[in-house]
């Protein structure tokens, strides 16, 4: 019996998240952050990122990836930088409070800087640089992720697809939010293609060789056998068309979120046991915000960037184009849409929810309003 | 009559560029830096931004666009940022005096960020990122730049091609260093398509019509007389590439390098006077360095980064490579032959240096050694 669409209004859908994440042990505080994580990115559009990962979620708190009520520590610190450690609990509470550090050391010394390890999956990154807004700061946050991107001539994939973001307040203008995964694409793009039996563009994934392909099926395959090849990094296989800077950002991601605060990085993120069991995984993030008036008043600043921002889109367009979005544009206009007519799951999506209701003996009540 | 290539060596290439710039009225020190800048680009085989630079900058001295003497001001200053303003000088020796004081800022505080406005072309991002080398941080240095990128589903160059680099010390292995134009391709590599007669590869241009194009000719013309189209972004023409996470970037550096500062951003960079002589230029940088203590012990981390690069290295190579390079590599070793063995000038560089040195009256001691 197949299921249909059903839209559902975000404030159900978090609710029925965070009954979940109470059911598996998590606080309430901890439990209510990462709901709100999980619906921001199907409110903005990111639905790769919202409550599709859910099953991940509950896996990750069964099986011992993610651990429910972690010890949380500040392992370093001083007044521009800390380095937290998450002790194996979920991503968003650990990343909101680390961003929180970088927010409150920037307000205090101009800038702040937070790397987490021993942490795990944490959403969008969006969320957390955009933390910075209401405080008027430049906000960054960055993690590193599985392994899916194979590096510039190589066949392996030994990076993650590493998301940066930075969010940066204007004025009458909408604030710049970049949140962009250093592939080309990120893997459920690939799944979509996979769906509709399309082509994939040559310059998204290779084969287990490290060739180009435009076989979806075989790059999916290849994956989850970590058979080789993967996804490529933004600019495509080789050097042509830019994949090594695609490449050079993903590996500089690797570097602030893994290296520096000694978390998993490369492969070495999702440690298993010698039983091949997962153990709490180790992944890292990183955070930072910037006081703009340790350089410019914040009123000139923000006036500069909405004469920037209407000169970009009040430029000329592309022959059979209509508009030039600034970053972060269209999904506040996708969250506004949402947040008033409801966010519609996909029905895979939906009737995984509802497993998961009945696996969990959670109530819900997402569909028939 | 054709001029032969000429290997010269690094040493009798600076002091030259020195005389240049001594005889333009610029002070010993600055004229230094200004001529190390140059020929570290051309040592490091980054030819379109060395040498072959030089005639530009005897042009920005003699019409006013860059100023000699520039009166250089701290306008903002805190503990950990800065605001300088470079009076309209070289950009060398305003990018080094910037990225000097986030060094010593981070040194005393854990981080330093230091904007730049009313600057001049300052030559490879990278030379500034790794100063912070030598002192065990880590650095970036961005700068913004001429007009010469198309935003995504733009007919209009609207952003320059924004360089980013960042430099991460290592232990055993060499720095990592990142020197990307956030553009698919520099300008350039359309002007060497062009001596050859080959078509463009479809994603590093567009016409004037915001459409990809594979015709060199046309595209250089277009911008020579600002008929529209230009560069693409990384990532190519539109999204399915990932050109709006290029033109992502590129704005992040506009932000960061014009509106932070309050430098010239878009198309204000180059102002002209009502006469429509070129006034002193208001290119823009952003400087920082950051403390890796600040986080982990620098032993550790360096330990690390050498596995982490180790394991790119390493790692399995695609169909017909024999090599995955890591971020600086080429460019350390082409330094190390360069150094050993001089640096070959293209003829028309050779050519126009000899013309230079007619003209300003400076020995030219290039040739015949």
């Amino acid at each position: 019996m197949e299921e249909k669409a059903v839209t559902v209004h975000w404030e159900a859908l978090k609710g029925f998240c965070k009954r979940v994440f109470l059911r598996l042990g998590v606080p309430p505080e901890e439990a209510d952050v990462t709901a709100e994580v999980l619906v921001e990115a199907d409110l903005r559009g990111i639905d790769s990122h919202g409550v599709a990962r859910l099953r991940r979620y509950v896996r990750g708190l069964q099986v011992g990836q993610m651990v429910p009520r972690p010890k949380v520590t500040v392992v370093r610190e001083t007044a521009t930088t800390a380095l937290l450690d998450g002790g194996g609990g979920l991503g968003p509470p650990i990343g909101r409070k680390g961003m929180q550090m970088a927010i409150e050391k920037a307000k205090e010394t101009g800038v702040g800087f937070v790397a987490v390890r021993n942490s795990n999956h944490y959403g969008i990154a969006g969320y957390y640089a955009m933390m910075a807004l209401e405080h008027e700061l430049i906000g960054t946050s960055m993690t590193n992720a599985d392994t899916l991107v194979v590096p510039t001539f190589g066949r392996k994939a030994i990076l993650g697809t590493n998301p940066i973001s930075v969010a940066v307040p204007a004025g009458r203008e909408r604030p710049f939010v970049l949140d962009m995964a250093t592939s080309a694409v990120p893997r459920g793009k690939i799944e979509v293609y996979h769906r509709s039996g399309e082509d994939l563009p040559l310059g998204w994934a290779t084969d287990e060789r490290g060739l180009p392909t435009t076989d979806a099926d075989r790059v999916l395959k290849n994956l989850a056998e970590r058979a080789g090849g993967g996804l490529l990094p933004l600019g495509g296989a080789g050097e042509l068309m830019g994949g090594h800077k695609g490449y050079g950002l993903a590996l500089l991601v690797d570097i602030l979120c893994g290296a520096l605060p000694g978390a998993g990085y490369a492969d070495t993120i999702y440690p298993k046991g010698p039983d091949g069991r997962p153990l709490p995984a180790n992944v890292g993030h990183f955070f930072g915000a910037l006081r703009i008036d340790g350089f410019r008043p914040i009123e000139e600043f923000k006036a500069t960037m909405d004469d920037l921002l209407r000169r970009l889109k009040d430029s000329p367009k592309a022959e059979g184009q209509q508009r030039i979005w600034v970053h972060g544009e269209k999904e506040f206009e996708m969250a506004e849409e949402r947040r008033r007519r409801g966010i519609p799951l996909h029905p895979k999506v939906a009737s995984e929810l509802r497993v998961i209701a009945e696996e969990l003996e959670v109530e819900y009540d997402l569909e028939g309003h």
